[in-house]
């Protein structure tokens, strides 16, 4: 076997990152390795105790290189790989995850001056310190009619890095004055293996208002919100933007030597990891939708047109696959209420009825709800326990439960949990057809799909459409390792297009999800309730979750 | 001690009953007993076997008797209070708990013939199975305009006297054609007693759609129901109806020697449980609302004036204090929600913390609910988990959360459901207000008022209004035992009014809750978002509760 060749994915999580081998030709997943981020999430204090604003997370850029020469290394050894067999590698990062650095990429907490400035570490995507800065950004766009908006679904999120450069000027500006370079970790890490600053255009695209047609935002709009930010882009960001599949370059002698393999290995340009698992779900073309399914989900779905569509979080063209644009929605807590309620609300006679049947309490309480005819819990919820990104975008609003009685049972309202997700799935499958972008088939990865059967039946029945399954646990690591593939080329044993890679490479799961007739008939009836109170609490009359929060805002400034 | 005079109070509940011994000068409570009805209720089956039908609850009319002689001679050894010293007894009991007897008050399930007859037991208040024949006398009622169903808000129960006796006729018509007599089981125990048919206008009222000017329904009415049932009011029912305070006659030989007590002790005309209460927490006239806090609430509040209100539950001239028109409203659950949510929902983590501080887990949650500033928990209920009583007599409204975040915990949801049964009090009260019955002083008794601190703070500062308590926590067998006084009269050592019995013998703790200004004014922003939830899902355009109900039902009636 010594003659394969193998591409290696590189997969940045939020706790963790995983090295992923994997047979150019066969997709045959030969080899992985995960390790832990040393430092982990800051978000309580830094390394030497320096306290933390609340809303903040920070991480160590010197734990994504340490995780990645051990995962990379290990899982060589574990697949019995030798450097000549890897012939591109790719790194997938969460985003906006942003540093400062120097002119040599240096990270500005490594600088003993800098070590106990919070802003100088990296801002993790779900820091939300810079809420007001979104806010403020979001008002100001709004009058001056900013024409990224509208690819934005009409609204900034305080995860992005504009937002969190504006706050670093005005809240560390030494760090700001001090920075010549501010990027996406994905992108830094590439930058580090391979000398070239090579900006993705997936990162900047869907976090950094970028558009291939018209850039980044103009000086004039950053100038407005604070002087010296108008020249935030030239002064701080490279205005080069690359594609996805492209090499950013070859692997530098030092980086070759510390990681194994050999110098002028092609490193691609960084993805996003939900975008670089679309890739591993078997998806390269437009009208199907991919649905990450996670303690939140994101949804991905091409289209070769570039439409612009209301109530997504991003278009991007280009985004995923070069020639299409790709669109992006999310529903901000799916997993994480399902989380909320089984270690919140679970009485101690479920824990113990689980255990005499062997089974843990996620699988006891699916048991249960699976048993429960659609429609016979009589309970429905609003899936927006962290509020609704899609298609609302709207972080004020709140979960809903309706139907209880004195005879409704866990199981009852789990089930309803679940329903709830999927009709906030369906809500936003219908805002992009009803909109001119089509949704042909689903397609599912993620934890979620993976270990929920119930769930996944759901979503069949209630979306009445069939869902396929990604056959790999580790989609977005087989997703880069795809872009290696692309970004090597077919003259290095590589493939020149994204459609040849994905076909040859990613797989389904043999299992599929069809809808059951007779239930996707009951939960078009439900449905029409869960339409009827999203477009009156969501956008109508009943403002009482805003309100709710308005009070307890006022009540939380008192204290 | 020995020449102090003493009347008894017989409380009947849903499991046991209750005897009181009390001083008729000072109040004193001198001896209680009480003990569970040893058949207790039966919805599954009948002693021999026989299966039930949905929604029954059956008693066993023998078990009152025996409990009677236990509790009442249980009650006078440990008192020490001899035959003598006795002026008059009173029954209270729920309502409407009925049986069917012979003319001599044989129930016509101690007849071997019937005893695997469930119609020929004695129907409980809480069955439920008359719910089609309410429904269709509510439909006919409406139909023809009949002016009773002003003074019941519009509805009937299928709790109520008259379905159960429509039905009795349809499902056991052998049962109904043999019975002489169909009889609250309050009265038919003062018939036992006494060997005299004193039917009481409280049962009679609230519960026989009888009213003192217009008397009970007409045969047209009931002969639109069915033939037969035309001359139910003639043959099966006494056409004497007695109002409260008075005696219904002396105790015979007979159960003066089971009893041990003289024979011609008077015994008063009975009273629905919730009734005697009022007068066991001092109130004897208008503008006092009495709230009794159980697993339900039971607001009375009597008026000078009869006024015709809506959104009542019942109003019934001379209903308890003779002069007064008095007001029945309800929520159908409040104690229930607190039950529902503590044993299904609370993790083996806070029963564990529970324990470690030395609390049971209802007093570990209201100490954390305690330390939540008002509005800071932004969760909201309706507190319709059991239907809607007053104001809207609905059973298909449901409960419903808003507000719901994956930081909500526990105790946050615990407190809004208080809260939330706090605004539907609130909504009563104003219910009242509004429509000219006035309320200036809030009174409260039962189990809820004396052992939820942070509820009784809550209601006060909800509804701004100071609430005072209920010294005795066996306030209707108190209220019972003023009645005994009344029936006895001034010149058998008791009283010739209400007044001034309850004076002499009825207090309040020297605890009350007085309205904090602060909690108030924002209990009032908080109020007008309940408001609007419940005028928009009670009667307004959101039809979800009913529509998810209905959905329900279908499923259930294809099972």
């Amino acid at each position: 076997m010594k003659n394969r060749k193998v591409s290696i994915g590189l997969d940045y999580g939020t706790e963790s990152a995983r090295a992923l081998i994997v047979d150019v030709l066969t997709g045959e997943e030969i080899a992985t390795a995960t390790a832990n981020f040393p430092t982990g999430v800051m978000d309580k204090t830094l390394p030497d105790g320096t306290e933390l604003e609340p809303e903040t997370a920070l991480q160590n850029p010197n734990d994504y290189l340490e995780v990645m020469e051990e995962t990379l290394t290990t899982a060589m050894v574990k697949g019995n790989i030798v450097a000549e067999q890897v012939i591109g590698l790719a790194i997938d990062f969460t985003a906006s995850t942003v540093l400062p650095t120097t002119d040599d990429g240096t990270p500005l907490c490594t600088l003993p001056e800098f070590k106990s400035e919070p802003y100088a570490w990296v801002k993790l995507w779900k820091d939300h310190t810079a809420q007001p800065e979104a806010e403020e950004m979001n008002i100001l766009a709004d009058k001056r009619n900013e024409s990224f908006l509208k690819r934005y679904g009409g609204r900034l999120s305080s995860e992005w890095m504009f937002p969190k450069a504006l706050r670093m000027l005005r809240k560390a500006p030494k760090v700001y004055a001090t920075m010549d370079k501010y990027i996406e970790a994905g992108d830094w890490l590439v930058w580090q293996l391979t000398g070239n600053i090579r900006r993705s255009s997936c990162q900047a695209g869907y976090k950094g208002m970028w558009s291939k047609s018209s850039g980044y935002p103009t000086k004039e709009f950053l100038g407005e919100l604070e002087d010296e930010f108008s020249s935030f882009v030239e002064d701080k960001l490279d205005s080069n933007v690359y594609p996805l599949g492209n090499a950013a370059g070859g692997l530098t002698s030092k980086w070759a030597e510390k990681l194994g393999l050999l110098p002028n290995t092609p490193v691609a340009v960084s993805i996003i990891d939900a975008h670089a698992a679309v890739l591993g779900t078997t998806v390269y073309d437009a009208g199907k939708m991919v649905l990450a399914l996670g303690t939140s989900t994101c949804h991905l779905v091409m289209n070769k047109e570039n439409v612009e569509i209301e109530g997504v979080a991003g278009i991007v063209e280009d985004g995923i696959v070069p020639g299409f644009a790709a669109y992006e929605s999310g529903q901000s807590a799916v997993g994480d209420i399902f989380l909320w309620f089984i270690r919140n609300y679970i009485s101690s006679e479920y824990i113990e009825k689980a255990k005499e049947k062997n089974l843990d309490i996620f699988q006891y309480l699916e048991l249960l709800a699976s048993k429960i005819p659609v429609g016979s819990n009589g309970v429905l919820a609003l899936d927006w326990w962290n509020g609704n990104r899609s298609t609302l975008m709207d972080a004020d609003l709140s979960g809903m439960l309706i139907g209880l009685t004195l005879n409704t049972k866990p199981e009852e309202i789990y089930r309803a949990l679940i329903e709830a997700t999927a009709f906030g799935t369906l809500t936003i499958i219908e805002n992009h057809v009803n909109q001119g972008v089509a949704i042909d088939e689903l397609y599912a990865t993620g934890g979620l799909a993976e270990k929920n059967e119930l769930l996944m039946q759901i979503y069949a029945d209630v979306t009445g459409r069939e869902i396929k399954v990604a056959e790999s646990s580790q989609a977005a690591a087989l997703g880069a390792a795809i872009i290696g593939t692309v970004a090597a080329g077919e003259s290095n044993h590589g493939y020149n297009s994204f459609e040849d890679a994905v076909k040859a490479m990613a797989k389904l799961k043999d299992i599929k999800y069809v809808p059951n007739e007779i239930n996707r008939e009951l939960y078009q009836k439900i449905y029409a309730e869960y339409k009827n109170l999203y477009q009156e609490f969501g956008t109508g009359m009943m403002k009482t979750m805003k309100n709710l929060k308005n009070i307890r805002n006022e009540i939380n400034e008192k204290k």
